[in-house]
């Protein structure tokens, strides 16, 4: 029998556990709640336990993998070290060898989990046949994950990939959950893109389907934009000419193959990325060959995928 | 005796050559015309027989270099293909496997100009410790070449590094070189200096040294913003502010160590630098550890020394 891997991905309410193939076959996915008290100390236990019981169950013994991999919310140094992980409650220390102690020294591999949910898409999603690509995840706010040659580029500090505070609005007033003003997640994240149209209905009084909803949100405004209402669709552009602005940027710096658009915003199709594709064609003119932009695939899957190809490698 | 190699730098003017020992030691460097015509079909010959002539004055074998490395201003591929190379009249080819033929097999490697230069001065120049890091020079236009992991990043097509074209101004109705409109080139090259200080001249009456001036230079806008003339100075900071903001935009999304500035505009040393650092330090608020941004420190000899680290890997 072939060895198997284990991809987990910690968030801040659940953690998602797969077993998988080495070529890529999900056979068994689950989920076990995140227990966030007295600074997150139970979240790896619990890991390695449901890792044992979960195996077990299954007729596998730990040695019939060849490691595991994980993501989680925060700055990964390449041994394994997180300085802080504010969502988890964890302080400076190395998660994955002390997973790896937990679990009898396996070997534990680790990354952002934007990073590593864009290195699942780039194996077994919408990025599948693509080497270098980046992935924007456009939820509460957007997250973005690097890969370069089939590996997550971090950067020097792990900044790199932080595709929602790219500076794209002048004048902005508002400041940006990081301090900053007029960053990319200020508007095109789903908050972003709500807010956005908000101030547009605020600043006129032309007519718009949107102006009978309580409290709008980005769902709402993509409905409305798709239906046809002018002022929503005019709201969604300005958003979309911002990421499009952002992602032309990125293709006259690293020039990938393909931008990979997921996260909730995602939802509405090709009817957003062709907005978004309009918008990066008209501001990269030295590019003869566009790069592509498609939309994710996995899901909340993309984590357990990618984690488990940190391990495949 | 160790191996030596060889570096050539291709302009449309000169071909700059160099013999370098493998620790970095330039032995020797001399220069050719570029003899562009009939679409550069002798330049490549000239390379080669120049090449032999100074190894026999130096009493040296062809044997005794371990290869030869080459820059030219064009696209290049991995395989050392080049669609075109519109400076030197090339079409497509491949002149790496050309002289090496010409230098009876000898290795030859080649990449484009700005990103061999680039390489250069991670090796021996301003960028000596770092790994990681992009250059901008900043000449007639802007150029770029991005280090990674001490090697070249060109991208899907070599598009990357093509800083001076990422799109900076919304509203610019002047057309750049490349089609676009607003890209960075067109405000924080030589040429986009002078012309930035033109027309905020134009748009006022405010006094300024400059206005005695017939044609303005960016040296001559450099100059009288150091001396303390404000206008100047405001135009300067304009130019710097849409340099600072393209940093920070690769800040988010490379997190490099440092950026280099070279190029004749660079020639304003720190007083150009504590500028641009001050718009990217602002504009890339979640930088915890800022991006050093330095001074290039190898001029027109960049190339010829990033073309024999090509070689010596």
């Amino acid at each position: 029998m072939s060895l198997k891997c284990i991809g987990i991905d910690i968030g801040g309410t659940s953690v998602k556990l797969g077993i998988f193939e080495e070529d890529g076959t999900l056979v068994k996915k689950w989920e076990i709640p995140t227990r966030k008290e007295e600074n997150g100390k139970y979240i790896l236990g619990d890991i390695a336990a449901s890792i044992r019981r979960t195996a077990k169950e299954s007729g596998l013994e730990l040695s019939d993998f060849s490691g595991a991999g994980m993501g989680f919310p925060g700055p990964v140094l390449p041994d394994g070290h997180c300085e802080v992980c504010v969502n988890l409650g964890w302080k400076a220390g190395n998660p994955q060898q002390e997973l790896s102690r937990l679990l009898d020294g396996m070997t534990v591999k680790s990354g952002n989990d934007a990073n590593v949910a864009a290195l699942g898409e780039m194996w077994q999603g919408g990025g599948k046949g693509y080497k270098n690509l980046v992935m924007v995840t456009l939820g509460t706010g957007v997250g973005g994950g690097i890969i370069l040659n089939e590996k997550i580029w971090t950067g020097e500090q792990g900044v790199g990939g932080e595709i929602g505070h790219i500076h794209v609005m002048e004048g902005e007033k508002e400041a940006c959950n990081c301090g900053g003003h007029g960053c990319l997640e200020q508007v095109a994240s789903a908050t972003g893109i709500a807010r956005t149209a908000r101030r547009m209905l605020a600043a006129d009084n032309r007519p718009s389907t949107l102006r009978s909803l309580k409290n709008i949100s980005a769902k709402n405004v993509l409905d409305a934009a798709k239906a046809g209402d002018a002022l929503a669709l005019e709201s969604l552009n300005k958003s979309c000419y911002y990421l499009g602005w952002a992602l032309a940027t990125i293709s006259m710096v690293l020039d990938p193959q393909a931008f990979l658009i997921g996260g909730g915003v995602s939802k509405a199709g090709t009817f957003l990325t062709d907005i978004i594709k309009r918008y990066h064609d008209e501001l990269s003119p030295m590019a003869t060959k566009k790069a592509d932009i498609v939309l994710a695939k996995l899901g909340n899957d993309a984590g357990i995928y990618g984690a488990a190809k940190l391990i495949i490698g």
